[in-house]
Order: structure tokens, then sequence, then C-alpha cells
């Protein structure tokens, strides 16, 4: 009997060429699916990802799923894959989901984080875990431009060229700009994202909280549905997925030995 | 004219074998060397830094110095050998000090900071940055447990077996251990230190802190000068050297001209 495994990973993005399995790259799809194949004997089985990340991004709650025949206990689970796993990515948690789930198509949205580190001078420990950005940002500009983009708009503007999306409507729930010493961090949630969604957002916000734009800039952007008028795009080592929001229906109708 | 700057680095020790040069390895030493005596146009230039550090250890502010004739204003020197540095390791601030000043003897102490990631996943962002330890640590008897080595000891229970000192007399001047989310930090600051002995302390501290021994076997350890008696060398990975102490005589007497 087939069960749905639904897994949340850590990884570190910096040695890998993002999530997506592709020939002769370390992908962290390739690592993960060789490491539950071995150890749950199945050289068929495929996982499915929340979506795709890029080369660089890391991930602090990154959601897969899997189906398995094998009647192991999920810590077990959890034990025996990271075993396999090497260092720069962990399985956080398993669960059992409905045998209909799909970690892309129940994603009700997700929450992203980006990291800027905004000192004077470049932090080593932070390089692969930031972006350095040498002037001081002005925090409350940088949140008077993201409230425009606050709400469903079409994200046209801030959609990388070889974006595969049919359209470019997402709903943006919430955008939190806030500073712990040196760190200024920018966390956007909301529906679903772009390519390089996040990363263009903050590639616009950043020139607003250094002044050289005004926050009403964000708004110009947003509306002239072309990407070029933005700033450039954020390097990908300061982006952490932190999580996804899924809503499952209640439990009961999906007893664990279905 | 000569004059002797103290530079203040930090550097990210995963990639160094260590501060020290070493013929045929990556050493912060040679890496900064070669730097400098690109930058300042000086063959011969030598760098005095204020210890060795291990291979893996990182620093937020290690400490070093060197002479130069070159009359560079030192945020022109800070940035032009930043420039020529590999990003693993930066000068974070350059001093002009006194002519006799050595980093190594003119130490009144430092600090160091052990980061433990003490939770029950092992995390990939944190894989070179802390040591993973599932147990979780009771930081009242680690607490009670370091205070047996607050002060004026003999510390050769806690001295690595190469360590080239004379003696093993060493002052403590404090130690703190606090929790911050899942990162367990024991900071440690006194008058020098032996060859691994924070990594030695965090060793003994955290079986205390798992309840594996009691506080008292700390002072056990000690009393005993032997090294086997004690836990095992914590890795380096999870070390920081965070500051220096240096006392200058009062500037007057040592003009920037002389």
């Amino acid at each position: 009997m087939s069960r749905k495994i639904l897994i949340t990973l850590e990884f570190d993005g910096t040695d890998f060429s993002g999530w997506q399995i592709q020939p002769g790259r370390r992908t962290v799809q390739s690592v993960l699916e060789e490491a539950l194949r071995e150890l749950l004997n199945d050289p068929n089985l495929r996982i499915m990802g929340s979506g795709r990340t890029d080369a660089g991004v890391h991930a602090l709650g990154m959601c897969a799923s899997f189906n398995t025949t094998l009647d192991i206990p999920l810590e077990g689970l959890v034990r025996g894959v990271n075993a396999k796993l090497p260092e720069d990515v962990q399985i956080l948690q398993a669960r059992e989901v409905p045998p209909a789930f799909c970690a892309r198509r129940w994603s009700r949205g997700k929450r992203y984080r980006y990291r800027v580190w905004n000192h004077h001078r470049s932090s080593p420990l932070e390089r692969d875990r930031s972006w350095y950005v040498f002037d001081p940002l002005d925090l409350d500009l940088m949140r008077e431009g993201a409230r425009y983009l606050l709400g469903r708009h079409d994200f046209s503007a801030f959609r990388a060229s070889g974006c595969s999306s049919t359209h470019a409507v997402r709903d943006i729930y919430d955008i939190r700009i806030f500073r712990e010493g040196s760190v200024v961090s920018i966390e956007v949630s909301g529906s679903a994202f772009l390519r390089h969604m996040v990363r263009n957002i903050v590639g616009a916000l950043v020139p607003v909280g250094k002044k050289i734009h005004p926050p009403e800039w964000i708004n110009e952007i947003l509306q002239s549905g072309v990407r070029g008028k933005g700033g450039k795009t954020a390097p990908p080592q300061g982006l952490y997925l932190v999580e996804l929001f899924y809503e499952f229906p209640p439990t009961e109708q999906y007893p664990t030995s279905l």
C-alpha cells in the first residue's frame, strides 16, 4: 500500500545548482532522490518539490513529497535519509499526507526572507549568506515603498525574462522589513512567486533605502509592467525559502491507514 | 620613516589551514602577507599575528601588525588590501600604534566565543559555524561547572599534547554561557590561552550540560592536571576569536608623526 510523505528540508544553497534536477549538476532534488531511492530501495522513486529554487538560494523550510510502499516509521525515515544525505542538506520533518497531495498544487503560499549585510565593510562570515550593501539603508522608506506591492497585482515588472508562468498576477500577503545589528531582513509572503520575483523586489527596495529613488518609484515600476524599469536583481545568496503554507482537509478524512 | 600598523581582521576559517604560514597550505597569514606586499610594494613585509588559530577556527577580531614606510592613509590601506584579499578574509580596521608594539606581547588577553548548535536535527546552514550537539544542554549546570575555571589556575588538563608553551598557568577572567534559539554560546575571556584550551573547556562543559557528569567533574579535571581526564576536544568550526585586549600607553607619548 502506497503512502504519500511530505518532507521539510533545510539546505545551504552555496554548493548546489538550485533545486531542480539538471544533467551533470549537483542539485538538491538529485541528491535527495538518490538518498531516498537507496534507503527505501526504490530506484523509481521521484520527489515533487514545492517549487524551484535558483543556484545559491538557501532554504529553511523547503517542502517536497514522494510515494513509498515501505512501512517505515517516519522518524526512522528522517534519520535514515539524513545519514545518507550530505551535510549541506538535511530533512527537518516528515509527515504523512493525503494520497492526492501535491507539494506544488496544494501550496497556499510561501514565505521568503532576504538578508542584506548592511555595513561599511563586507563580512567574510556573511559572504554566502547575505547581500553586502555598503550604504546605510533607511528602513522606513523601504517599508513605504513595499506597501505598493501588497495585495493582488500583475508583477510583470518583477519577473525574470526566462519565467515560464502563464500570467504574472500574484498576491503578496505581507512584507516585513527589520534590522538586527548589521543585518537588514526583508520577509515577503505571498500566494506564489514568479522567477526572481523576491530578488527583484529586494533589488528595487534597496535603492529606495539608499535614497536613490523615492518610495513611489516602486509603484512606478509595478505600474509600468516592464522588467527593465526596476532595479537590479539582488544576488541569490541572500535569499532563504522559509516556509510553505499548506491547508489540509480535516485529518479524520485521511486516516494514516488509508 | 617606518610606521607600525595594527589591523583587525574577520575571517571564515573553513577554507584556511589556520593562521600560521605553512608551506603548500592556504593560511590566513600567507594570504594577508601576499595582499599587503603587493599593495605596499614591499616584498619583505612580514606580519605578526596576535597568536595562532587552528584550521577551521573563525575570527571576528583577529589582530596583526606590520611595518610600512609608505605614507598611505589608513582608510585607503584597508580598502586597497580588502580589494586584493579573497572574500573569506577582510580587514575591519587599521590603526597606527607605537613602534615598539607587538601584536603578541602587548596582548593583555582575548575573548573567544564557542557556538553549539543544540537541536535534535543538524543544521546545514550551521554545519561550518557550530558544533552539533543533539542532547538538550542544561546551561545552569554548565555555568556551575565553569565557575571552577575562573581565576588563575594551571590548565595542564585543558592543554593539547602538542602545545609548546613553557608553563600552563593562565588567568580566566570570565565565562558566559547563554542561549539564543537553538544556539548555545560559551564566551571565554582570559589572559592567554594554551593550544586547544577553549575547545577542551567546551568539550568538558558539554557533558556536564548533558548531565553525563556533575559540575564538580570540571574541578576534578582541573585538579588532576592530566589532559586524558577531560572530555573530548570540541571541533574547530564552533570557535571564534572575538577580540584582543590591548592597553596602549597614553597616545600623547606616541604621536603619529614619530
